[in-house]
């Protein structure tokens, strides 16, 4: 711990939290819902002795969509080894969510602001249609096109008004966000969508997702004309939640 | 359908069925739980509209085991098409078990006694323990040697005599079992065991995979010695069922 991570009476804690999202509401505290959130400020109440502990994400994660790497932050009076903030907010948190690793940090840290891009995983899976997958992954044909969706996928990428793969309802300042990388990849029955970006819309992973494998079930579409419209109703459906993963947050 | 498969009143159905083991007692029926073998039976008696109908499975999976391919038969006085089995069944059954196919059978066939080899799979993986896979998976080390743990596995099949891997409380008439194929494959981050016998005893993959996943993390285990003891007592634990999946009966 450096000296100027605390100041004043206050220490800055980032941890990096894996969750599964069946049975959340998702990861923003809700009037009458089980979140994600909710459950981290309780266990941090009750591991720092404290009435209250405002825990900040780097985003929201819709009901049902799990999580391998969120990031949050929170600020706490007590200065605690970080060994003993993993394990002891593993020990209060539900075995659905779990603390892989605690870092002091310095107070102009916010898990939301400071994060610079973050990476999303689609998962789906093709064979057998299996109730063992069917909370984690969407299924998808057997005969699916993956370069074809990866051909698709590069006319996404790049600086550009994704209107067109905002759901409605957004209070989004702009519909205009970079993706760095959108790639599909196959690994053994699984196949993976990955797309990293600045920042996403609302639902934009999982629209991006129902069109890149309806392209890659055979449908043509022309991307272009989709972007360029700026018309939700351009898109596909919303892919399932439960195939919905995020990956990580880069900072 | 042939007309031998109808004989008199009754037609046999063979179905492979897939199912999430979470939240079963098993497949097999308890008085006070909720079997996966239960849950077919009455979707049976719904679509066929029978009063009482007996599913026979390949054999039993405990709670929290997972089945891919699970195979079983069951007779009843109606025949109906393969695919209104399938979507019937499916549409009386929870999600968390589905019907894959449905066959017409000789009343000869059965899916316990002409089970001529069984694949189980036992999935671990590596890297960040993470709530998402916890009762699907079991997590192990990053530096697991995955040729260590074939070369072990070598030593294991063949028609061997296998009473230190079997759980007491067994009533195996004999210990003997034949196992043609044992081998650990890692795909991505995961590390998945394939085991194919002509049997299994009471709770043989769990205690061979606990054995060989404590090879793979660098413990010193004599094979041989451990087979050749006859004794229960010289083998690990058993690992936890929710890494257990029945891959494929064959017939």
């Amino acid at each position: 711990m450096g000296v100027h991570s605390y100041v004043g009476d206050i220490m800055r804690y980032k941890i990096v939290v894996s969750y599964n999202g069946n049975g959340f509401c998702g990861w923003q505290s809700q009037p009458s819902g089980n979140s994600v959130q909710q459950a981290i400020e309780n266990a941090c109440c009750r591991l720092f002795c404290e009435k209250k502990v405002s825990v900040v994400g780097s985003g929201r994660t819709d009901a049902g969509v799990h999580a391998l790497r969120q990031t949050a932050h929170f600020d706490c009076q007590k200065v605690l080894p970080l060994k003993n903030v993993v394990s002891g907010l593993n020990a209060y948190l539900p075995p659905s969510v779990r603390v892989i690793k605690a870092e002091y940090v310095n107070v102009d840290f916010d898990a939301r602001k400071s994060a610079k891009q973050k990476t999303y995983m689609y998962l789906t899976y093709v064979g057998d249609d299996t109730p063992v997958l069917n909370d984690r992954a969407m299924h998808v044909k057997d005969n699916i096109d993956i370069d074809r969706m990866n051909e698709a996928a590069k006319l996404i990428c790049g600086t550009r008004d994704f209107a067109s793969f905002m759901a409605t309802g957004s209070s989004a300042k702009t519909s205009v966000r970079t993706v760095y990388d959108l790639h599909i990849e196959r690994e053994g029955a699984f196949v993976k969508l990955f797309i990293t970006a600045n920042g996403f819309l609302y639902n934009m992973v999982r629209i991006i997702a129902a069109l890149l494998f309806k392209i890659g079930e055979g449908e043509n579409i022309d991307v272009i004309k989709v972007l360029e419209s700026r018309d939700r109703r351009m898109t596909a459906q919303v892919a399932p939640p439960q195939g919905l993963y995020l990956y990580d947050v880069e900072y």
